[in-house]
């Protein structure tokens, strides 16, 4: 393994983006060696308030930001459309990008699988960088081989907007590619109160709960004649998706393709 | 407190009428007199084929039986019609019932009231003998008057046919008695898969697991900015009830009057 | 109850004291009259940085303050040593306190208990404002009178340095108070490994986790043949207190004496 | 795959074994061929009270048995000394064993592990039939390559006489292959009580809970800045085990070696 990883980070203002920074800092093999920043064209970080005091130029213009740095790793913050740009200009200059998004199009995707292996340049892009929450669905997939009965039960704070969540409904999809499609419960079961038995997903039950002094929490719960397993992941600080972003940063130096996904450089 | 309370129970041979034989058995104070049986008329109980060892005559005839033996305590555990007819029998003997049914009917349970009223005998009828289920509707109860966003999630094995189950139900309406109605979740919170939300009870919401593995379990969780209190009650064995029969008993000794649920015989 | 209870605050600046001001704005029936604070003496609230928007005087010399301002409730979240001070002269100018501490000496607490009598005005002390908490002990002890066998395991981050944690020892203490002293576990069972079995109060066991990524829970589990009931809470963040200090602001309006605990002002 | 699978059983009486024998009934592709028993010889399974009505013979003598009946598999759930001698047998007449012990040597294991090879008969041993445990470890290993703080709450009823269970330990073992030895907790932590902190294996605690209501449950929580994960298995009834031995009776006869762990046949 190379002895330190290079880093040069887009979006340093943001929420994660400083959450990052601390990261980079606390990390002894990483070193920040800039940043591309909408604002502050020329300063350093260490300038900037509320950013952690790191030596490190700031820079408005990406293109400038990847001529003259000197990066292995590039980690985007910001939002899909301008990291879109960014992750194409790091893959032309051979810097690995690592990218947080959900939000990138198929075909989008596939542009940048594509320029990844032109340039043979590793890249990794995360819809979820929490572990845990990526564990949880990968487990959650392995048990549905030998449990066919599962529900879901996802608790999130009272100011959340949708139900189910995003992670409850790709867990669901993702155990449903490996389990034969099954209605559970008892055949003739009824919902004296509707909305009881929750939503239906290919038979598989998701309950969503919402109150406030929650955050972000889901169960998995398997069951089977005697015996139930269950997977929870409990989310309590944004500070979870940086060992995600390290793993990541750690990763992308050993590959030279596209990789979609951190479950996908777990064994 | 008298030294030895003299028992006798009518439905020895059903599951609960065996379990509450051994409990009387193992509890040093109680003397089981005799039992009330349809069958089996003129025999005793230590003859019958999977009772306990115990010694005791047999009584189809529930009348001879109330003349007959000299109990404290009547404890009838068979079924709704029968039980109201050995209840009445048990005040008119000045004999104490402990009766475990939600099954009677608003009528039978005003004549009965009335019937412990004139006859001074206290008589303890218990829809719910489970003394943790007892206590987490209690405790629910008590909780909800300083948090209002509360949801139950109850999860039962996969053969119970209705949802949501009669104690997340009960639970609701008692905590409805001491809460401002209020709807609960973001106003404008929108359920992309029908049901996720789970069932409704006043701005309450209810969720129904039904999974091979679990045998009756619900947790009531209260939630407030910055705090969750839960509260859970899991029974594993129908011998959970024996504790509550053994307390009702006790408990009747020391009331001339009737009383509907065992949370009213608890401080 | 008075239409608006005027309210002044001390240690307006500490992290609890700007969660109160906040708590103070946002509800309607309180008012702010002004603070005493150890710095900005003849300042205004509206103008310290990272505090609430509300205008209110600030005062350096708590004598002064409480001879000016016209308020019923004094809440103070300085320190054990400043506090008492303070308290005595809430007393002597018959402003109600409502008091955060569990550092008052049994001297000091008599004293106060006796200058509210002689006052003949409310105070409220809570060595623990999180409702929650208090309710999980409340019911704990109630529980303990039907369940003779409780473990208590305590969760916290790994910053933490005493094991068990206060919460849990005093809950031990209160289980103490109602259930007759009892070894559980089997007589004959043995550790294979040291420590196993956790810490022992009374018979009891005590069980510390000490992990990255929890704040602060705690769950008292009872169990008894065939069921099992546990009241968790989980603290996730210091406004869980806000609840129990606006809970005490209320109800020291309603009584002339001392309280110790928010359990004693709950029915 | 083979249509049907030809299946004898020794041990039909005990409590595993008349499971086993309800499993194979009920499962459409296994046919019991008969049965070996300390004692009727001769007889037929279903003159058997406590069997199920099924037709197969009963063999005393083991050498017989494997002699006339024409198995694809032989299930042992005897004891250890008698499983070893038949499952010689079994591999000798190249009828696949699937054993359920942990009660093998060192050098048994080796020997079997030999003979197979030159037998080429597949053989499965496991120490553990439960699926949801072997998965709760097997997912324990792949979570603490990423997640190096973790603690093991293991929970029995109050019968059990060492504490910490089996399957704690051999968690925390399977862990310490992957995780890089370290202490956990702050590096001052005291223990105001001791053993509050549990068992100490290689840094990581492991608390365990005796209570009655519980059967056999254990959680196994890692925690890492900002959440948690967790995974559960709760084990209610016996029928836990069946599911594990369908699995390795159908596993067994796609191989042709020796297989230790039934999490050696997962993927």
């Amino acid at each position: 393994m190379k002895e330190t990883i290079n880093v040069m980070l887009a979006g340093p203002r943001g929420k994660m983006g400083t959450e990052a920074l601390k990261m980079i800092q606390q990390t002894e093999q990483f070193k920040l060696v800039g940043c591309v920043d909408r604002k502050n064209n020329g300063m350093n970080v260490h300038d900037i308030e509320g950013l952690p005091n790191i030596d490190a130029p700031i820079y408005t213009d990406a293109e400038e930001a990847f001529d003259r740095l000197n990066a292995d790793v590039f980690i985007d913050l910001t939002n899909p459309e301008t990291g879109y740009k960014h992750t194409k200009l790091a893959l032309h200059n051979h810097i690995r990008p690592v990218i947080g998004t959900s939000g990138f199009s198929e075909e989008q995707l596939a542009d940048l699988k594509e320029l990844s292996h032109i340039q043979q340049t590793g890249i990794v892009i995360a819809p979820n960088f929490a572990i845990g929450a990526v564990l949880m669905m990968k487990f959650s997939q392995m048990a549905a081989k030998y449990f066919s009965n599962v529900e879901i039960i996802e608790k999130h704070h009272d100011e959340k907007l949708d139900a189910p969540s995003g992670t409850a409904v790709k867990t669901a999809q993702l155990i449903k590619e490996v389990r034969d499609s099954k209605i559970q419960g008892h055949p003739e079961e009824k919902e004296t109160l509707e909305g009881a038995r929750g939503a239906d997903v290919d038979g598989m039950r998701i309950h969503s709960v919402r109150l406030p002094g929650f955050i972000a929490q889901q169960e998995v719960i398997f069951g089977q004649s005697g015996q139930t397993l269950t997977i929870n992941h409990n989310s309590t600080d944004r500070q979870s998706f940086m060992s995600g972003v390290k793993f990541a940063v750690e990763q992308v130096m050993e590959i030279d393709h596209f990789v979609y996904g951190l479950e996908n450089l777990m064994e």
